[in-house]
């Protein structure tokens, strides 16, 4: 698969940071869907750079064109691509990386694939650059859901040692929107402003830190996913995992629920409305794999920025012995607010993947 | 996929709890490795019940025969099919759960999916005995990674609130040796006897409890996997996902390397006895999707077994509203232990699919 | 893929010719599915040897044995194996193969590809012997279209240089049923005895003759299968291609359209009973890889069986020079006849996998 | 797959006929590859338009910029997409066929699965000029297998009724090189004379005539493929009938196997400079799905361009009922010549996969 994921719907992202472009293509789209372009832009905006000093200083206009697959701004059927230029770069603040890995990046892991012939400028395709394209997927899926009472939304969960508040039991478009109008995506904004003090701090001391996402799915129908090894979980885990520094990815309470005994951890059922639901849901709406009706909801690790400012112990490849390296070049102190964004975009684009295959158990 | 995953190594499990047999098919094993039978079934009981307390009282002989794939002991280049027959069933002990779906288990998904036509006694094709022929499908793949170096191993890393010790930095085919041959898979026996008595202490409060596995390969090559959506991470977490109860995995550190700054979660590179190595291994042996070459570690989180004693609620869905539970039958307080095997299983298997792929990088 | 194909239903066929037992794992059929098992075991003797002087002297009684998937006659919607013990077989007559390869047969291939590992006995896993559990899930494919008014059939268009007519514009369910009640499955049976005769007169010298199938499908909606690469050609060709010994596939006229005119092969539109439908079917009933509607149909080369008895010339491995051979044991001197039910049952596995995809064209 | 196609090395085009571009995105090049752009635009230009009386007047310059994965000529390990601006577009011509759809063009089937929504300017996605960034694909995988000793190449084998001469048993790279440098790629140029004299016949007639493309690899190792579903045939016919007019393919003698005994169809093995070689090969350098290391040949029937000048019958969708259509616009006599190097370029693409793959036979 490589750089694809999907089965009926399927990304492909592809270029590197300081490559020409860098882009996705999107096969399997259905037509006729209208796709909102600055509802579009306004959600590749919540995962740019350049806004305060919670980022890299790197500028990026990162707008979108589409190729082919959008036709007046409706789908037609056939393979959307949508590019973004690259820009603003400062490929010579990575010479020597070629030489020095930098310790948890993968230039290291690049270097005994490719040889010398991986294009890591700038992180080359491992960098977090490529969230955009996927994000362009992402923001498409999210307005193809939309229409049919499907939405995603995510909040950072936790910087470091600091905790957001969780999602509630049932969290509304309303929730949904509200976190995303924010600067800074959060349930609590008072956690937040520790969150951020967080980041600055990191920041200033030549560090960064790590932090965990937390998404949720609202108006899935019940019985979407397959048993074993392609129902929900493996196949929202497979892509988030795709995305670069994402270390763990759990359901529900996840490894909350192994401290648990299974009087505090099932959900019991009831009737609301008619409708069968749960008291509650710390399965994250998933039960062997198929949805129950109840919100889908996961959470996602990301690690400390690997690229600080510190010095750090790695090795030269050339001399084959250890060495110093002092990272150059403008990193971000903490990715995860960052990839609040992206997350709901692999979430929605593997949502709505499941959603084209339709309910075929009883066909 | 459903009940499949690989990509040169399809593994398909098929089989219900209580249908007349279940099995697996594994297409793609090289032609030429010597199977040794008693070490396969060896490792099979290791995640068998009926030991103990700590287990159903479900007999179960599960010896695999061998349909195809396995002549003399030495696999044949085509698929291998092994089957484990059903027996000491109790089906009707599951009669009332077709109205009334066990909170917390697949009962009322399959029924919204299939309709009634799913055959769920025992839990169907969701029952932890399908792990059976997952566990045929990983022995042989384990025989034919330690055939090449490559030796994976697992142990209970948490049951409950009760933690085990960590793997070292560096696990030994010898360490993993020496748990597997232990009748409560842990690093710390003490530790191990506070979880046991957690198990018994819930089976006693007709309750379960949940866990951690923590899973270690070793002897891998660096440079294998690919980056964004078919790295190591993704394709193992799309099958440890497959394990039925998993609610959670993470590499490395994982969730713990969210909670920390770059400085304290980056694993410094040295040079030792020749090699380029890190110093710690808080990635678990993978940045950018691709291994170090350093061990390949994770952790899985597996929920308490939803199947309790207790009355629980629940509906009953032909009368459409709330009705009350006390699930009968024969069940696990925990299955975390007997999950052990299990993933390494689903663990070596992967790596050998990554392993039959080559290194294309380079070509 | 290896012995699989299918995408939301997959088809995985496993077993040697002389080992323990052939089978077949069907992943993705639709719950709540009757199959009429004598219906099922009457197609599956459509394929059978030792009817006559016509095939090999085999017996195989090919009663499969269900092991999951299939409760009471009903699909379950979990994946369904099915398995064919293998008796009756002379692997002894095989002995000499292993030195000497037949022409035009897998032997040397598999020699190359696995060494001496391959079980090559009676043709190991590349005999004809696999087409019974493929019938299998074609057999069950086609009780499932038919509920949905989607029938296939087959005829022997040819055997040599004898062709039989070809199917009508527009064949009916009442015809397929009618070849297949045949003894010899033709639509004209004096070009049927032409046929026959040349097989015996094959026979009588020691040699084997090939042929050709039509296949058709009638009954499916207009607008399923994708452009360029996920087309009703594309999927239908890589499953047929699996047939043994199949060395061509067309559609429509297929090799024949490219011997006209433009305006000879155009099919124009029409209406028929407020219906859009085609004069003449040319195309096969496929336009850019979609279905128009009109009856699907194909035609797909058989080569001669290569085992026959006459000597020929081969080498010996082990001498590393050229050698003779004559071949022993009981081989087809035609398997085009067949093959017959085979070519429906992929075709029907086929497009009972598109259709479960549903059309989500247009979501 | 729709639009891709490819095991670990995806090839998935993008773009409609008269969009803003057209494209392709390859995942899983081996890095470190040098592309000579002269060389790739040389086989490019194969395929074009404009050259002569026998093709549409349509210009197109056609070449590709690439935007990811290529770096200074080399291949860089990460996806490369490679993107084709449209130009010279008459967009207008195609209005009428909106409400009118082409005989045996896909304007109806798009109708029916997308509804007006498919973007069916020029063909739209369906368009022959989608084989420009395939033979980008294919003209890279092309210099990557020459270096390792692997050629590819093909010749009209066939205009309607007049036959160019078959390839030699053994084609050679110097007879591929000679077929690429004629105006008209065919053996015979006698042949070749006739058949553009029927070419230009057609288009003085108002009409279209399609022909056959016989396609060559040479220098593959033995072994290659597997049994069954996923052999060389299998994935060859897939992508080859991914090329639009594609109607038939075949391998070896292909239909003409089937019409021989097998004494006449077997290639009997012999020693050849200690190598084990067939003195015949009507199996087309495939045995059981996997290569005998002779060349691999094959063969792919064009059906007449559709789009004639002719008045023909079709429907008004609108009025729902019976019109007459004569089509504007600019429109190739014959395809089959152009389709040429595509069939080269899509055999290349698939054998490089295979190649990518190794032997995972005896790993």
């Amino acid at each position: 698969m490589s750089s694809e994921f999907g089965h009926l719907l399927k990304v492909s992202v592809f270029g590197q940071s300081h490559g020409r472009a860098i882009g996705v293509n999107i096969d399997g789209l259905p037509a006729g869907e209208t796709i909102d372009l600055d509802e579009l832009n306004a959600f590749l905006d919540r995962r740019k750079t350049g806004k305060n000093a919670l980022s890299t200083a790197r500028k990026e206009s990162d707008i979108p064109v589409f190729l082919s697959g959008l036709e007046n701004g409706v789908t037609c059927g056939f393979p959307l691509c949508a590019v973004i230029e690259n820009s603003d770069q400062h490929s010579s603040d990575y010479s020597e990386l070629l030489d020095k890995p930098r310790p948890s990046h993968a230039d290291y892991t690049a270097r005994v694939k490719w040889g010398g012939h991986a294009d890591m400028r700038g992180g080359g395709h491992f960098s977090g650059r490529l969230t955009a394209p996927l994000c362009v997927a992402g923001g498409i899926a999210k307005q193809i859901l939309a229409r049919r009472g499907v939405y995603v939304g995510a909040h950072l969960a936790a910087v470091g040692t600091e905790d957001d508040a969780p999602f509630p039991l049932r969290p509304t478009k309303e929730l949904f929107d509200s976190i995303a109008a924010k600067p800074f995506p959060v349930l609590d904004d008072r956690a937040g402003e520790r969150m951020q003090a967080l980041i600055l701090d990191a920041r200033q001391n030549l560090d960064s830190v790590g932090g965990i996402i937390e998404c949720a799915a609202i108006g899935l129908p019940a019985g979407l996913g397959d048993p074993m090894f392609d129902g929900i979980e493996n196949r929202l885990a497979a892509a988030l995992f795709g995305i670069p520094a994402v270390k763990g990815v759990e359901f529900g309470l996840g490894f909350g629920s192994s401290r648990l005994r299974g009087s505090e951890n099932n959900d019991p059922f009831t009737v609301e409305k008619g409708q069968i639901v749960t008291e509650t849901n710390r399965a994250g709406g998933i039960l062997g794999g198929i949805t129950t009706g109840m919100p889908v909801t996961l959470r996602a690790a990301i690690k400390p920025t690997p690229s600080i400012s510190r010095p750090q112990r790695t090795v030269s490849l050339s001399a084959g012995e250890p060495a110093g390296l002092v990272v150059k070049g403008r990193h971000d102190p903490c990715i995860a607010h960052r990839a609040v964004p992206v997350v709901e975009a692999v979430t929605a684009t593997v949502l709505l993947d499941l959603l084209l295959e339709g309910n075929h158990g009883t066909f």
